[in-house]
């Protein structure tokens, strides 16, 4: 049997029991070390099941699927991934390949921020489609989501933004010389993805996002008890915020759609920086009826 | 500490390991018998945690929520509900007496049908906003859903469509009495979902839902191993196959989006009841180049 198991949130304790037990009966056990960022470290993981952790990098599950997947009609095998198994299709392929192999597959499925978000208050069935942002550089600045961000405003949805990461990124001069050098990772901070959000508005200018009028939610390590952090506030608030207000990555942003219901602002209130301000624009640019 | 905590998709080993731990710590664990509904009893839930559970329905998690969180300030008290506790509201007016009490809370989320309905091999990316369908009376056939399903349809998103469960409903006679006597619980089917829809596109008429053209994916205990059912196909394939093929309840329904990825069909071609007419569906009329 193929598992693919989600790691859920945060650390080695958000493993479902279901889980658990099937990376202890595993004969393999790799660990996915790229679509997201682990927040604890191999060592810990291993510590905790009793077991050595093989490291699988994007090349590895991408290309070298069969070396995962070999015997795995015969002993059991396990892939530990962030989150849920399921939230994109980058595991889609990997299965895919187990049933053509004639391997039996099982997910293990868990919390991602994909629902997990409903820690900020808003309602899940109020969310459109997600979105992801990348990092701009001088040259290049993919504004695509600014329109997946306008169809969910239109209908006055909700939208989750998810930030960018680097990880393995190689200098110019290391990629030059061939160099497996790689720079230490990235991760987008809440300031600098509303600096993009807000420059691509000023480029397009369709009034889909506002400095001082659309509110957002920003949230870090949701789940991760101490560590958890959800900031409300407009854009404008939130740009102006030192960063570690934000606490640490990774980092993910809700875009308010006017859909919203006094119980969500309501309950994001105590996560707002300014709560006076929160409450006026939820009422007065919003349109929600408070007390 | 109150604690609210997921018991994730299926039975009691979906439960996180932190999730258990709290449980275990806890000096009162209430489980939550509404939001949704536990695929497993509560005494196979009690001889796991070993642990005394208390039932608290609707009525208590709404009107006695003071009893719940009575003295929660000095010693911990856990509430476990079905799923992840923030998919809907439901739990937030809890949180917020909690807060007002000046209790502190903490969530421990989980998985929900609202992430793992990736299980279908459709990206989560492409999802638009969620729909809940009512069971319609002679009456009664509110269609408030048809509007949501047409914004996502209008985008190419697919829709997530949650069907209904009646627990705890009286009969006339009874309530006319008011003898506390209740119906067996119902659930919806994905025949009875079909028909509905069906229903409410001939009536509206605006070419949103078409027995022979939509593609749509039924999904039944996800991650639930052996029980799990995923069955894709047209409208009109999923309306005319026998009740047993989906499955034991609860049962949701994908109605599929037209910016699907040839990869997203080739991942639900193994659930089709026609993988033939699947792929004509997908590349004809969704337009999807398949090899």
């Amino acid at each position: 049997m193929f598992y693919i198991i989600g790691l859920g949130l945060c650390d080695e304790k958000d493993i479902t029991v279901r889980g658990l037990e099937a990376v202890k009966a595993a004969e393999r056990v790799y660990l996915e070390a790229y679509t997201s960022i682990l927040m604890v470290q191999k060592e810990r993981l291993e510590a905790f099941y009793g077991k050595q952790l093989i490291l699988a990098d994007r090349d590895m599950v991408e290309t070298q699927s069969d070396e995962i997947l070999s015997r795995a009609d015969e002993v059991d095998v396990a892939l530990l991934v962030v989150g849920d198994p399921l939230g994109a299709t980058t595991h889609t392929d990997i299965i895919l390949r187990a049933r053509a192999l004639g391997i039996p597959t099982r997910v293990i499925h868990n919390a991602s921020i994909m629902n997990a978000v409903g820690a900020a208050g808003l309602q899940l069935y109020q969310f459109g489609q997600t979105v992801s942002l990348v990092f701009f550089t001088e040259t290049w600045k993919p504004d695509s989501f600014y329109d997946r961000i306008k169809e969910n405003a239109q209908l006055g949805l909700h939208t989750l933004v998810l930030l960018d990461i680097k990880v393995k990124e190689q200098s110019d001069e290391n990629l030059a010389r061939g160099r497996k050098i790689y720079e230490p990772p990235r991760y987008m901070s809440i300031p600098v993805a509303v600096k993009q959000l807000l420059e691509i508005e000023s480029i397009r200018q369709e009034g889909i996002l506002s400095a001082e009028t659309t509110l957002a939610v920003a949230l870090s390590r949701v789940g991760g008890g101490d560590e958890q952090r959800i900031v409300a506030g407009t854009l404008a608030d939130l740009a102006v915020q030192p960063e570690d207000v934000f606490g640490q990555p990774l980092h993910s942003l809700v875009i308010v759609g006017k859909r919203l219901h006094h119980l969500e602002v309501e309950y994001a209130e105590t996560f707002a920086v300014d709560r006076e301000r929160w409450r006026s624009v939820a009422s007065g640019v919003y349109g929600c009826a408070l007390d």
